[in-house]
């Protein structure tokens, strides 16, 4: 039998999804509404999942509010209240969809869980699309 | 006894609260993180609510697939995948709170609607905002 | 200052919206898709809510398990798992729209809510869709 | 057409229905199992709805940041993660229900809203009941 | 490192559980309401989740909006304000149970699912009941 | 392709986190607020998924009413509107984390499943808050 524990936090943010290498039309024609040039936005739903031990003493894989205070620390407070194609340095040069979202998030979070073994990230975009990354 | 209905929408849009004739500072004291010079986003939902009697040949205040469509029309291509302080001619000059989104939405949506009468305007930036206007 | 409660139960249940004194033609252009006569179907939310005084010795307007039992007994197992047009003699002779189960709901409720006063019944359809009628 | 703002927040508590001046078998009949006497629980959820000006300004009736922190402030860090019954200065000698939470904090919240009126005070129990109190 | 995808749609619809083979009694016993003869209905959703590479150059698995447009297309037209046992001919002869709709709709969106591969079919017939299908 | 089913069941229940091998300060340091002596509460969501083939003959991997059923008797009766630390014997000597509930919840259910086998037994203890076993 497998334990896990799942946090759920949210942030809000703007972006723009096009690839700069190429013409505004092609970019259209893939990114289609989202790649409007102010951009849009959203309220993001992170989950971030984290499989382990549960210890007897604590009945704890990890605590969860130290947890959340690790992912507010190195992801929230980074992406809140931004604009995710201009204000948020560990994404520079990455196109900001839900997928590489979930996998920059994935490179932060991975080394510095130490209680436990990160196992998902998930984050929904709006309540009808999601991505997320797995082991 | 009265007898209303409500249908909601989507959107999902980028915004920036700050009031141009004040300095930054200004802006910072009053509007915070939402004064993010690149704009933060938002997944809004919209809440119309029409009151009118129902008639006995139809069971309906208002056709609810037309008065969504109406809306859609008038309101949502409008500032669906925007950024509401560039994109949206009906918002120029005016600060794109949920306040000031409700009472322009109304503004637009009053006069259209012909079957019923408008009551109210709910608008939900997150699952914790919310404004409303109401007759 | 006024208080309320309310108290939300859920059923499932098809319908089909048509008036039978009209012909298939014009069933379609009013009705649309919920014209389709093998019928179709939702999970409902419904919403009671009763107005009255706190009493001090129970700090309760109207005790929420009975009065849930209450919309159990009178309504509830009377069209879950049903067909409203079909299965429902209360619903004879009433195009099952959400408005008008809101005010057929009422009807029934109305008479024999006696500690507090009916205030609203509100019916959800859909996430998207709802009526309510209100005093 | 007058306009409203609605803060959601949540917290988690313990709670015991019981009238202290009656005896077991009373308090049985009348409250059931929320009878239990070493007490069960909720995650509750808070709306707070204040009504105002718009003013042109700022577009914002009140600053939802300041009222969410003053209701952190007065409410929430009192009853977050307590034992409404035995640790909230401000709830001795009332029973617990969701109403007289609803009354108990617009008693509290009322005279220092300032910005604005306060128009209602929603309690959701559970996904299935609420009170809530209103001017 | 794995890597998903997952969109949400709704539909509305409406179905009956019971064998043919069977006599009624043995339905009832079997099946319970839900062998209504005149069937009852819900607002079913469906997540579909599709398992890929992340392509550099645009950052998406597949396109959420072609994905969508796909199972629109070859699936939630022809559910939606349907009666699923009457009137969907890729349901013929199947007992609509959300299990066989998931095991349904995996065959019919399997083999034109060309980016990525489908990962999970997941139909919540309600917000108490799920069923899904998963390689 | 495999095949699953999940059954979404709710408790309200009150709990402390502590461990009485320890002085009130490492618990506090451990724990944080959820060692308030008087505990708090949650209304809890449990989701059980079982897994299994589909008959042909029934369409469904297990009857979910008859699961509900099993799970409300071996479970939720025990644990609804009760302190998990007090009142619960199959709890006695267990810290009522999320984690520790979910593997106690699963010791339960895992021998008294006959048809289909248990894969996952999720609980949310708020909307931020989840711990899941699984084979």
């Amino acid at each position: 039998m497998r334990s896990f524990i799942t946090v759920k936090l949210h942030f809000s943010a703007a972006h723009r999804l096009f690839n700069p290498a190429w013409d505004f039309d092609t970019n259209q024609r893939v990114f289609g509404m989202c790649n409007n040039p102010n951009g849009h936005g959203h309220n993001y739903i992170l989950e971030v999942t984290v499989e382990g031990e549960i210890p007897p003493e604590t009945g704890m894989i990890t605590d969860m509010k130290s947890l959340k205070d690790l992912v507010e620390e190195r992801l929230i407070r980074h992406v809140d209240h931004k604009h995710l194609n201009l204000d948020v340095p560990f994404l520079d040069g990455i196109i900001p969809t839900a997928e590489n979202l979930a996998v920059a998030f994935w490179n932060i979070l991975d080394p510095v869980i130490t209680e436990g073994k990160l196992h998902e990230i998930r984050i929904h975009e709006s309540d009808r699309n999601a991505a997320f990354v797995r082991r």
